[in-house]
């Protein structure tokens, strides 16, 4: 019977880990999309909001920490247990930078008052929304310990991928064209590039979350030959 | 003395996990310093051996991780021992992507082979420089639990912040001066903005050694009072 209520408390603290982390991330989606509809509607008070907010993820955080170590001390999990309280504290880590790269986001709306008739910024919402998703989908995943989500998870980066790369193409022509745009798109380019790194740890947290659940390893995105290829 | 037997046991173990991270932070340090020098010499080779010599970084992560899970099962360490063991997972996990911020670099060297005279290629490896100074310093800060270097890494950060805002400036203006730099300069500034990140998670690094050490927080950084504004 102890052992059984050893096991039962493990449970009931890696549960209460779980929530926290949930929180997180329900957090860092609701900035990442908040962040641009601010963008558009050019609400500089939404901006300061999310960046303000960012403050209670990182509190989060720390919170999930404190949490780990007392789990350790307290029911001193061995092995496969352990790993997932690890896992845990990596993912608390992932979801944390999540918020940083929403509040950058956020940060840089200021500097996009001037910035009109973009298509880029019409684009941009559809990109983070897929992210945002990616993002609910693969906590949802860690908290149901369930690997065929995240694999669907993984699937959904390369769209964020291709949205990266065409609007990587569109704000270099704007650029080119006018070079009065070239401050603006650059913003923007930076903006795309951090909902394109979202969807990159949307995709780490999912491969972390099938290891967990399977033991193995979530087979190989497809990648280019050529190591200068790909990802940058 | 079973109980100074294990404080040993424990000490060894911890030197070793700080060993593994110290050889995780050399390597990302010549990474840094080898893609910019590549960078500059358009050594297209160097920067394939970069990118595949990240994997050593990635791999001496996980080896840091399973030293931690077999640590704590062994050791069962309390209180301060546990907290500092898992503050050497999170600085690992911080030098894992210093490492990727450097292969990053290293695989837009190939879309820079047209780019010619451009002033930023000369100022890049001196940013560098001081870049991967830091994460050397910060990480011989960690191995030897020196807060006073800790605080030195951290008032660096704002020459390689210095240096990006001036190189940002001067991309934009290679940009409107002629369309024809547009694309080389683009890839600059995110070269750019990879040295300036890896600036900021040494300055991280650095803020959780000095806090191992002294148990209190780093003074602040000065910032501004504007939320929107500072690092984007």
């Amino acid at each position: 019977m102890a052992s059984g209520h050893t096991v039962k408390a493990f449970d009931e603290d890696l549960g209460q880990l779980r929530a926290l982390i949930s929180e997180m991330g329900g957090r860092a989606e609701a900035a990442i999309i908040g962040a641009l509809e601010a963008l558009v509607n050019r609400d500089l008070e939404s901006a300061v909001r999310i960046v303000e907010g960012d403050r209670r993820i990182d509190e989060l955080e720390a919170e999930v920490e404190r949490q780990v170590v007392r789990l350790i001390a307290l029911r001193a999990p061995m092995a496969d247990d352990l790993r997932e309280v690890l896992a845990a504290l990596k993912i608390a880590g992932v979801v944390e930078r999540m918020g940083d790269y929403a509040k950058n986001i956020a940060k840089r709306i200021a500097l996009l008052q001037e910035a009109r008739g973009m298509e880029a910024m019409a684009v941009l919402p559809a990109m983070g929304k897929i992210a945002a998703e990616m993002v609910r989908n693969v906590l949802d995943a860690f908290v149901l310990r369930d690997a065929e989500a995240a694999v669907a998870v993984a699937a959904r980066d390369k769209a964020v991928d291709d949205f990266y790369n065409s609007l990587f193409r569109t704000l270099l022509t704007y650029m080119m064209e006018n070079p009065h745009n070239i401050t603006a798109s650059t913003h923007l380019l930076f903006i795309a590039k951090n909902i394109e790194r979202i969807g990159d740890h949307a995709t780490n947290v999912a491969e972390m979350v099938y290891f967990a659940a399977t033991g193995q390893q979530m087979a190989e995105r497809a990648k280019g030959e050529d190591p200068l290829s790909g990802d940058i």
